[in-house]
């Protein structure tokens, strides 16, 4: 069985996608890093508002670009074997779930440091929940797909459901990141906001700009011909599986 | 050719979260209403505070709930003719679009009473983009499936990009109505917010219900063996019109 062409390079149109979901992830990131370096004091490890700044810079880092980057995976590399690919969307996650936890510890010390309440507005509320699951469905992901005992049928039956909440977690992280630009600009710059602060505008740009990562790598990802099609070795032990499930034999069409 | 049971009575589970979506949606309305009615003084259309308490339930009825109510019909009546769904969903969209944009007038009227200025935070330039994306798509969807000019071709090819910025509009609704309860909490109860003060608690609540309406809703229209499958008349349709593009006999298998 030979590789089509399509399946060697990839579906025309898919890396200009790609290229403009890394350019506007990564403007994301920078943005986020000049409002809080040149706007709000820099950054700091001391308890005060410079290390809150930490916080919005870990998270459009590790929950928004590297979340969406490590679902991009499998579009990208389409023609190494899955289980790398497996290994790398897994690594990339725990690594975006390692630079969200220390954009967590961030803004828990800053509050502590400077006696406010943690968790009580709506943006707290989303966050956690999205940290929480996050770090279920990582787990969940390691146990079925990377951990040998689940059976075939028990990850294909799991596989729609981790693509599904991995996308919804990944799309209430970049409301959360939303609802932290409009928390932040009302604590910051409450009475200059609605006269067009050049602040306000950079945040509300970024916010946009989130958006566009956000559909972006969704329309990717769920788009019907950017799917990575079967591999021959995949296609093989995908046939010996239905063979001793179904019965069918594996040389039939 | 017959109808299988699955396709007359719709898949096992799917009434239950139709059901659930249903209570989530109308309980996300009626906290709304109580939130606007009960905290925030009542309704009026007189330029004033209460005038503004008409955005929420309207954007919260309209762009969210019946929004997502307009997406659920093709998976809610499984057996009626695709022409009568299709009805339906235009005029269940077109009644959300009447609904937002009372919503919209009432807090440009109330701003420009109050002498507030417009467009100014990152939940005005969302809740614009959404509603004139969401204008422009239902217009290019009664172009291409209501009114007959559009050929079959064309309308297949638009098809799966109406359904992906369908629910990605639908999406960005619900993310802009969290941002829109951010600004009102920081807005009206931004000293007591941090003491969890039931106002508080309340909107934070209708925030992660939306959230909760927002997942559902994409789960059920995305879940493979929830999809409408073709009828007889519609695969006959499909049949004559593949015979007509590709020269297959419609009697073959």
């Amino acid at each position: 069985m030979e590789v089509s062409p399509v399946a060697q390079q990839g579906p025309a149109g898919l890396p200009w996608y790609v290229a403009g979901s890394q350019a506007l992830g990564l403007a994301c990131v920078v943005i986020t890093g000049v409002w809080m370096g040149h706007y709000r004091g820099g950054y700091a490890w001391d308890g005060s508002s410079h290390e809150f700044n930490v916080h919005p810079l870990c998270m459009v880092l590790g929950l928004v670009f590297l979340y969406g980057d490590a679902i991009l995976v499998y579009r990208v590399f389409r023609n190494e074997s899955k289980r790398s690919i497996k290994i790398l969307h897994a690594m990339l996650h725990l690594f975006a779930l390692i630079v969200s936890i220390v954009g967590f510890v961030a803004v828990f010390d800053f509050h502590a440091s400077s006696k406010i309440p943690d968790m009580y507005s709506l943006h707290s509320w989303c966050g956690m929940v999205t940290l929480v699951l996050f770090c279920v469905q990582w787990l969940m992901g390691l146990g079925f797909f990377l951990f040998p005992g689940a059976s075939p049928w028990l990850r294909s039956w799991y596989l729609s459901l981790h693509v599904f909440f991995g996308l919804a977690l990944f799309v209430l992280a970049v409301g959360t990141s939303l609802l932290g630009i409009t928390e932040k600009l009302l604590f910051s710059i409450k009475s200059t906001y609605s006269t067009f602060a050049p602040e306000g505008v950079l945040a509300n740009t970024l916010g946009l700009l989130l958006v566009g990562f956000g559909v972006l790598v969704g329309y990717i990802v769920t788009r019907e011909d950017f799917r990575r099609p079967p591999h021959p070795e995949e296609e093989a032990l995908s046939m010996h599986f239905k063979t001793l499930t179904e019965g069918e034999s594996p040389i039939s069409p």
